[in-house]
This record gives C-alpha cells, sequence and structure tokens, in this order.
C-alpha cells in the first residue's frame, strides 16, 4: 500500500477552496473538545449516531447543536429549510462553521445548506459511515432530490476539513459495510488488482473488526484524490469511477434501493467485467480472477426474463448516454478501465441474462 | 470619461469562472436571434418585460420559454422551485444555458437556480431596469429572502455573458431611473466629483432621453469593476460600495421599501456626508457642493421624534456593526470614503434629527 496508509492527514486540492484536509482522527475527544470550544461552530448531528455515540458527545453539550434526520426520503430543499430553520434558532450567522457528523444524507444536507447560506459558510465533516468515510467526504459533490427526480439538486462544496474516525464504523451493520467495501472496491479496481485482493482475503476479519478498515479507507480515498484533483468538476476523468455504477444505479432503480448502494455497484462491476469478457477485452482469467473477489460482495439478484426490460429501460435513462447509446464503463483488465458506449439491443440483453444464468448468486 | 464608454463590451475576472463578458448590444434582435438559434437555450424571462417587449421577443417564439413573475414577494426558495419545476417541463438537461431577461429579482432567482440544478448551470444575462444595468448585472452576488430573513439564502455566480441594451430603458417609470441614478451617484462619489456632476447638470434629459444613459452606466460598472476583479466575495474593500446603503437601508426598513432603494440610498449618502460633516471630515464647503448634486435624487423623507427610534433600532440591526457600534462608510470628501465605526449614541441621534431639519424634502 502506498504512503498514505502511515500518514495521518493529508489535503486535497480543490478550485472551491484552494485545498482540504482530510485528517485520521485517533482520539474523537480531543477534537470534538477543540472545536466545541470554539464560539463559531454549531454542530449538526445524525440523530441515530447522536443516541449511540452520546457518551463521546457529552463533550459538546454547552455547544450548539442542530440534529437530522438522515434519511433518503429529506435529502430534499423542504428539509434543508428545516434545518436552515434551526440553524436560525441558534442564531446562526456568516462567521459560524457547521460541523457535520454523519453519513452521506447528512453531508448532502449541510453541504448543500453551506452552499446558500449567507451566500456560503464553511463547514467540516466527521463521516460515520464506510461509505462516507472511504468515498463521499472527498470529491465536493452534494446532491438533493427535488420530488421524483434523484440528485437533481446540488453543489460542489467540499469542507474544509474532514475527519474520520474509525470508532464510528463499529454501529454499522454488516450490510453498510459490505456497502462500503463495494464502493472501494470499485476504486481499487480502477488501479490494479492487489488492493482487492487484499480486501478478499481478509473479507470476514474486516467487517467483523472494523478498525482494520482504516488502510482501505485510507487508499480508497487516495485514488479517488488523484483522479478529483484533475477533473473535480466530473466533465472528463472522473468518468471513470461509473465503472461498476452504471449498471448498479439500474439495479438501484428496479429494485427499489433495497439492495445496499456499494453491493449493487458490486454486481454491476462484474457485470461490466462479463460484458468486457464478451467483447474480448479481457481474459477468461481475468474475469475470473476478478469475479472470485467480487462474488463474495455480492448479494442475491437475478436478471430473468421477468426484470430484464424494466432493466433496460432503467439504463437508458443514464445522464451518460449518448444518442441512444449506453455509456458505461468497461474494462481491458484491472488497473485499465475504460468508457465505451453500448447499442441497446438484443445482443446486450441476452449477454445481460447469460450473465445472471452463470453469476447471480441465489 | 474613461475609456470604457467607447468601447462596446469588456469583461470582469471572476473566481467562479475565470471571466465573464459586459456587452453593450446595439441591436436586440441580432443578439436574440443568435441565441434562440441554440438548441440547448432556455429563455427565462419576467413577465412584464415580455408583454412590453412582445414585438421584438417575437424572434425567439420558437425557443423553449419560462416566464417569471418579478416581484420581491417571489424571490423565495419556493418560487425558485416553481420555475424549476416549469424548467424541467422544457426538458432541462445539465448542457443548457439559461438566458434570463428582466430586472434584479430575475437576475436573482435566475442566478440562485443555475448555481443549484444539475450542481451548476451556465446562464446569461439581459438586465433591464437601470438598476440591474449600472450595478446589479456585475459582482457574482444572488439573494434570495427566507420566511421574514431579507436576503438570507443565496450564491456566488455571475453570468457568463451579460448583454445591455438601452432600448430596456424606454419603459421604465421615472421612479425607477431615480433609482438607477442613485446606484450610478453612489459608484461615482467613491470615485470623485466629475461623473456625479455630470449626472446633475444633465439630470432632467436623462429622465427624458434614457439612451444618453448609457455612458453613465459605463462608467458605473467600471467603478464596480475595479474593485469586485480584487474583492469578489466581499471580505474587505468592496465593504466601500456601502457608501450610502446603511443609511439608505434603515430608511428601506421604516417606510417598508416604499422608497425606491436608489433614492433612499441618496438620502443615505447624504447623510454620511452631513455626519462626516460634523465629525471634520470635510467642509462645508464640500458638503454643499455634493448635497447640491444629491438633492436632484431625494424624495420626500423626514427623521422626527416620532420615527428616529425606529430608525436607530434598524441601524442597529446592520450586518457590518461591531460590538455595538455602527459600521457604515463615510467620507473625506468625493472619491475619499472609508469605513468608520459611530457609537450609536444621543449625539448620533441629535446630529440625524438636526440633518433632517435642514436637508429633508417634505
Amino acid at each position: 500500500m502506498g504512503d498514505l496508509r502511515m500518514s495521518e492527514s493529508f489535503s486535497v486540492k480543490s478550485n472551491i477552496r484552494d485545498s482540504y484536509q482530510v485528517q485520521f482522527v485517533g482520539n474523537l475527544q480531543v477534537q470534538l473538545e477543540i472545536l466545541g470550544g470554539q464560539k463559531n461552530v454549531i454542530f449538526i448531528i445524525d440523530q441515530n449516531v447522536y443516541e449511540l455515540f452520546l457518551q463521546e458527545l457529552k463533550i459538546i453539550e454547552n455547544s450548539r447543536l442542530v440534529l437530522i434526520d438522515p434519511s433518503e426520503k429529506f435529502k430534499t430543499i423542504d428539509y434543508s429549510q428545516e434545518i436552515i430553520r434551526k440553524l436560525i434558532n441558534t442564531d446562526v450567522r456568516k462567521d459560524d462553521i457547521l460541523v457535520a457528523i454523519g453519513g452521506g444524507i447528512t453531508q448532502d444536507v449541510v453541504a448543500f445548506i453551506s452552499s446558500i447560506l449567507f451566500r456560503g459558510v464553511e463547514w467540516r465533516f466527521f463521516p460515520t459511515t464506510l461509505l462516507a468515510q472511504c468515498d463521499s467526504c472527498i470529491g465536493s459533490k452534494s446532491s438533493i432530490n427535488f420530488e421524483q427526480f434523484k440528485n437533481l439538486l446540488g453543489t460542489f462544496n467540499p469542507p474544509s476539513h474532514i475527519f474520520i474516525y474509525s470508532g464510528f464504523l463499529t454501529t454499522l451493520s454488516e450490510s453498510e459495510i459490505r456497502s462500503g467495501i463495494g464502493e472501494m472496491l470499485h476504486y481499487f479496481f480502477t488501479k490494479g488488482i492487489d488492493l482487492a485482493q487484499d480486501i478478499a482475503d481478509s473479507f470476514d476479519k474486516l467487517l467483523d473488526e472494523r478498525s482494520l478498515l482504516k488502510p482501505f479507507i485510507s487508499e480508497s480515498l487516495r485514488i479517488k484524490k488523484e483522479i478529483i484533483e484533475i477533473d473535480e468538476f466530473d466533465t472528463s476523468i472522473r468518468h471513470i469511477f461509473n465503472y461498476g455504477h452504471t449498471f448498479g444505479h439500474a439495479i438501484e432503480t428496479i429494485t427499489d434501493y433495497k439492495i445496499p448502494h456499494g453491493q449493487a455497484i458490486s454486481i454491476g462491476m462484474d457485470l461490466a467485467n462479463y460484458i468486457s469478457l464478451n467483447k474480448g477485452m479481457i481474459t477468461n482469467v481475468q474475469f475470473d480472477e476478478m469475479h472470485s473477489i467480487l462474488k463474495k460482495n455480492i448479494p442475491p439478484f437475478k436478471l430473468t426474463n421477468e426484470n430484464i426490460d424494466q432493466y433496460l429501460h432503467a439504463l437508458s435513462k443514464d445522464k451518460k448516454n449518448k444518442g441512444g447509446l449506453l455509456g458505461c464503463i468497461l474494462t481491458y483488465g484491472a488497473g485499465k478501465v475504460e468508457k465505451i458506449f453500448l447499442n441497446m439491443d438484443d445482443n446486450l440483453r441476452s449477454l445481460m441474462l447469460s450473465y445472471s444464468d452463470s453469476y447471480s448468486v441465489k
């Protein structure tokens, strides 16, 4: 693994602020005490996290505090306004700093509010889910749903500081850990096979001893950092991180988001690899090697004659499509992903059904 | 006057995009035809402007169009959502360009929407009021009211292109022209006496022949450009443009916005100058010279024992105040404005009443 595994902090270059800091925190209390001691800090905390870590958060009991409901249905502009109302009740001012503690939804809402309140206020972030720690905490994006349109609204607005504390991972469900692992595997596979193999080799142990995830989180962020420093606004090379996502999102859509994100994209990567295999981009050996890793994280899901048309319809709505062609990331082998446009024809349909016949988990 | 009076376009440096263009448009039709010919353009037009310039706007009748109600009560996040809904109905996409035609409120709403839709879409702007042409069209700010809090929300998001067409000024009321003139005077007084004197000398003619305003608009923007290129985010030197505004805003507040903005700040400047005189910062001659210009644009308003406490209360809420002191811009003579903190004591109270006794218009 790279140097970052050892280092306790690094910075990410950004067009929005010059750079922002990612810091691995050994002692949560110390960090909270520093922030809690600043009069211009307002904490915005996921209400579940708040209850689970009541003891640890006691140290900021004299600070201004707003609790947030982190469910997807609240990732809206209306709920953002409710949080703004609560912030006004804490007498929020332009030079205040919002400190968010929570997962991806907390991040989305606080990043969005920080973008539009007083034309922008500073915010800092303690990600508490594995998905937020290994992925979403860097990259500047916020996403807000608008009516039936997922992620239609949003801004680019990174926190000024990110504090990653492994202790938050201890209360997560196995499914949440698996979701984060899926996301990490996707970053690792854009670089090569080794880190993904490391994850697979210690898979069960990682589910159990969450502090062991820390070096993988660090590597995952390092891979993402390299690309977002070049393409923060996602207009070119950052597209490679759609690997597994095009096919995964469509699975999430047709299963009404019952399959956790990172697990859906584990299937998505496997399917992308299968298509790559059938296009002669990789060998059977390469496919099998990656499949043996991915299958550890693949949940039960099968494409059949019953759902394949719905699946293709969901794929046809992908934003990356062009002129009726499906825009997706395929692979020339671990470490070599590339954007390819596919005809959405019967051939693709058959290929997907044949993938599911051979590789889906029951 | 400077070079810009002659030139038909100039650019403004920005931290948000590298720079944006301001272009004085002689022929509206030509410009609209170019934009209307682009499939990815959606026009968002002030519904009053749309009716008044129906003939001129016929040229874009095949373009996608959203009409906007430009009243202050619609400068909200709720109304922004209504416009987003209308944009969705026109099948808006990430690479579309929103072209706003209207005054300050249209600008605020479209700039705000452009900031949050798809994490930012490009927008262009045809300001149609004198206030928007001579001032708000550059400077990147958008402001959205939140419940009872004026301009609590907003972003920094300049249009990529600004097209200034004097023809739009022909349908404005005298009061709207006076409001714009007040704003221009405030820019001119931060540089010296000459441009302000020019306005005063041709005051009645300007109310009548609106195309004569063009060189003044150009000069006003040039003065603003110089400062916002240094301090786009309004954290330092841009504060000088609060000259007249601190005292003017409080007049707007206590008169429930019945006095047009630019006229309220004309009184605000006169009052700031009177305080400057009494602090020995300027001479009677200097005060009189500026007063003789400002009085042409000062509407009936008087501070009395009945409203002075309400006025001081409004001033006490100003965001620029610090530690109970009133933060405002005073003058050492035309061209030399400076931020000063004043005690909000009986002395200030008396000074304001004595100003109004001597100089208010009935």
